[in-house]
């Protein structure tokens, strides 16, 4: 019966979806699919120079033991399981929560009815109330429910985002090199062009409104019909924050360019030099731009799994339109309910972002408390892995304004980049591969970011354990000095 | 400084993604909408002819009240709050949640480390493993968990497995009529072709190869290249379920045709008339064809959002695949990673459904009443609809073999379709357009589904509580004859 084309899979890399091919996403790539044979490999009792995989690949807190701050925790807790709110439980229950998460579970079930129900496809009214009523607090700005979309995580709504707006493969969206590869791997997908604009890492990864216009007009020239722009601040991989000048030159930029601003602002609580570079959202600052910025088109997106709450596994986030037209609200909406509604815990975490204890609250001192220690000992641990990159030799690291992240640049010997060549690596994923297997810390290569061409550099976040990060720190020295000892010209 | 192009908006209908604009989800759309509408005017003390609106348009049993099975939601609310699995605290916990919860919180916890930390891509190992063990029990043959993707539900996974295999425009994929919008939907999004082939009513929405073969005939002849089959078992929004033979001759007609099988199969639990119609997996029937099929290419998708379960909310589900090129897994595994991983408490509520409590377990006995209570509960709504519908004038509909829906045929007179096409809407709209506004019910129009020319239908889920349902069954009742004698011919 079968003959040799029935053989054949129907299904091949050939006549699959050629724009899913192209698509690439480094920070779950190579590298992070060789850590995870590692750990299987070391449970499995194999030898290697080290007992424990260090996953810098990805900022992913709580896997690295970050504990999750416990009021969130508390009330997520509840809303599972109602009958823990009945009466006939409140005197044990009253024993294990405080009364304030008891009163917010009670609140949240009230308007949600179950967190197993599909919610409304935009996200559950009364959380995006809180949201509109967090954006206004923070920014002295009103912010509208009603052009708040909660989502799964900040990448399903820069996805769906970008999806309304690329009409054709003609269209280009500006993205910054080095950027976050969900850009690049969703315009693939898209089949639309990324527009790269450069960050100056000589000037702490500045951005110029000189260079994006040249990114502009040089995307013009090819036929590209540049839509939108993308901007993340604080900067992934690079975190640097932008100053409030900065921000009112890219938003005029924009506008005389007429393209929508796309903000990913997931990284706007982890500012770790508050006094000089404190955190500006661009709503703010294009409120404050007066009447001639009316009717601006922006979208600006947060997410639960950064900050100090870093509940990502969880999947929730929100974005918040500005400026586009109803029409538009609609297509969001509908394009939305195909896939019926964010997951309902993770809207209620959005909740809990944007509404936390408050002062005079029972768990207020203990939220503050896991707060503020979370937020210090990154500060702490940022610099101690910018200095650790910077006494190596040959690379160099500018330092973090915000985010999770360092992106140093090696600078590699001659042999060694010759060896990458000879493996088929380019040189900084040959250099990345060589340190997961001596150290098993897992990094990115700065190729999946992107990258000024003939430069390495790699992503790191700084998120181990305070308790492991020397060893650690002193981990990637010494990789580092063998490394360059055997490669030495 | 504005001119007048600066105040046209920068996205419109008219630049926006067409292949969006163009989808349609008719289970959330002008009438779900208007329901929402009505909701709030109610709330705000606005009089309608009724007190409450019912969501009969979604398959959404928690909605409804449907109570969610307690064991599932004590594990849910444990590994959310690891606190209460300390030692200081096992005495109060044990007061509040049974051992067996316990033990399968703490088993959960050891293996996923947080449930706010990013997961494996594909799913933690732990349930991919645990899903593998329910296929190999439910069919007879083994599984491969590193062939299992854990989802964001059923849709997550279907709109995943069609972007895969849509290589460009001419690319068709096979779905029934009546459908499910999610396909209709997501190949206007993926700008494919919808291959329609029709279920036959007078045969309780039967399916004949004949009918298969002469769809995917016509495609061919329009130079539509069709590469894969949607089967959805049991039926959505028709509610019938495969005979073991009929599925044998679905897969011959696959493989003879070289297209890929998609069975949808989340309503595999809801089945009515166990004896007469049990649920067969296609997996299984493949199996048992033997070695002549071998290879065979099919992708199963199944939900935590149906069933007895009804966890829709959560946003949980997995998909299998069967004879998929290694490649292809590869890159449906880097698809994947790009939205890091699905949120990891819709991945424990998949484990629960796979591995709920076994005979001798603490909480067995009263997931096993809840679980009866609540199928017993659904056959009973099921026919009680059916009755209700069949006794309405020009009304005839099928029996409900499984999943949670009647998709009732109605007659209407001429004057109503004169009055429908004078209000710019479908016969089938108007109707239930007017049937909401009467009665406050909210169901589909069947031309949200598909339908034969010249029919009208529309789709209800049986799912309003049982103490409502007569007072729901009743208000249709009254409201259909208001509307035959007010539009009689």
């Amino acid at each position: 019966m079968m003959t040799s084309t029935s053989n054949k899979k129907i299904l091949t890399r050939d006549n699959m979806n050629p724009r899913i091919l192209k698509a690439e996403y480094a920070v779950r790539g190579e590298l992070a699919i060789r850590s995870e044979q590692i750990k299987t490999e070391l449970a499995q009792g194999a030898t290697f120079p080290f007992k424990k995989v260090v996953a810098c690949n990805i900022g992913n807190p709580q896997a690295l033991n970050q504990k999750p701050v416990t009021f969130f925790r508390q009330v997520a807790s509840l809303v599972e399981y109602p009958d823990l709110l009945k009466d006939e439980n409140a005197e044990l229950t009253s024993k294990l929560y405080p009364s304030d998460a008891i009163t917010r579970a009670k609140l949240l079930l009230k308007n949600i009815g179950s967190v197993g129900a599909y919610s409304h496809s935009q996200g559950i009214p009364l959380i995006r109330e809180n949201v509109a009523k967090f954006i206004s607090e923070r920014d002295g700005y009103p912010s509208d429910p009603s052009k708040i979309f909660l989502t799964q995580g900040a990448s399903a709504g820069v996805q769906l985002t970008l999806q309304m707006i690329v009409e054709n493969s003609k269209v280009g969206i500006m993205i910054p090199i080095p950027q976050y590869p969900l850009y690049t791997a969703t315009l693939a997908v898209l089949d639309a062009h990324p527009v790269p604009y450069y960050l100056d890492e000589s000037k702490g990864w500045g951005l110029t409104t000189h260079e994006l216009q040249r990114s502009y007009d040089e995307a013009a020239k090819n036929g590209i019909d540049t839509r939108a722009l993308v901007i993340i601040n604080p900067g992934n991989p690079t975190g640097q924050c932008l100053t409030e000048s900065n921000m009112r030159e890219i938003i005029e930029f924009a506008k005389k360019n007429r393209i929508i601003l796309l903000a990913d602002e997931v990284y706007q609580t982890n500012i770790y030099q508050p006094e000089e570079r404190p955190f500006h959202s661009f709503k703010k600052v294009l409120k404050s731009m007066g009447p001639d910025y009316e009717g601006f088109e922006m979208i600006s997106f947060h997410s639960i799994s950064k900050g100090m709450i870093g509940e990502c596994g969880r999947r929730g986030g929100y974005f918040e339109c500005e400026g586009l037209d109803k029409s538009i609200l609609e297509q969001i909406y509908k394009i939305s309910s195909i896939s019926l509604c964010p997951n309902v815990q993770g809207q209620i975490m959005v909740d809990l972002m944007v509404n936390p204890p408050k002062k005079g609250d029972p768990s207020y001192d203990q939220y503050q408390q896991e707060y503020d220690a979370i937020y210090k000992s990154l500060i702490k641990r940022a610099l101690i892995l910018e200095k650790t990159f910077n006494a190596l030799e040959g690379c160099t690291c500018n330092s973090a304004d915000g985010a999770m992240y360092l992106f140093p640049q090696i600078r590699l010997p001659r042999k060694a980049i010759e060896a990458a060549h000879a493996a088929k690596r380019t040189p900084d994923e040959f250099y990345c591969m060589a340190m997961l297997e001596a150290t098993g810390v897992c990094v990115v290569a700065g190729s999946g970011f992107g990258q000024v061409d003939g430069t390495a550099h790699f992503r790191s976040t700084f998120l181990p354990q305070p308790e492991l990060f020397d060893e650690f720190c002193s981990g990637i020295k010494a990789f580092h000095a063998n490394f360059m000892d055997k490669y030495r010209d």
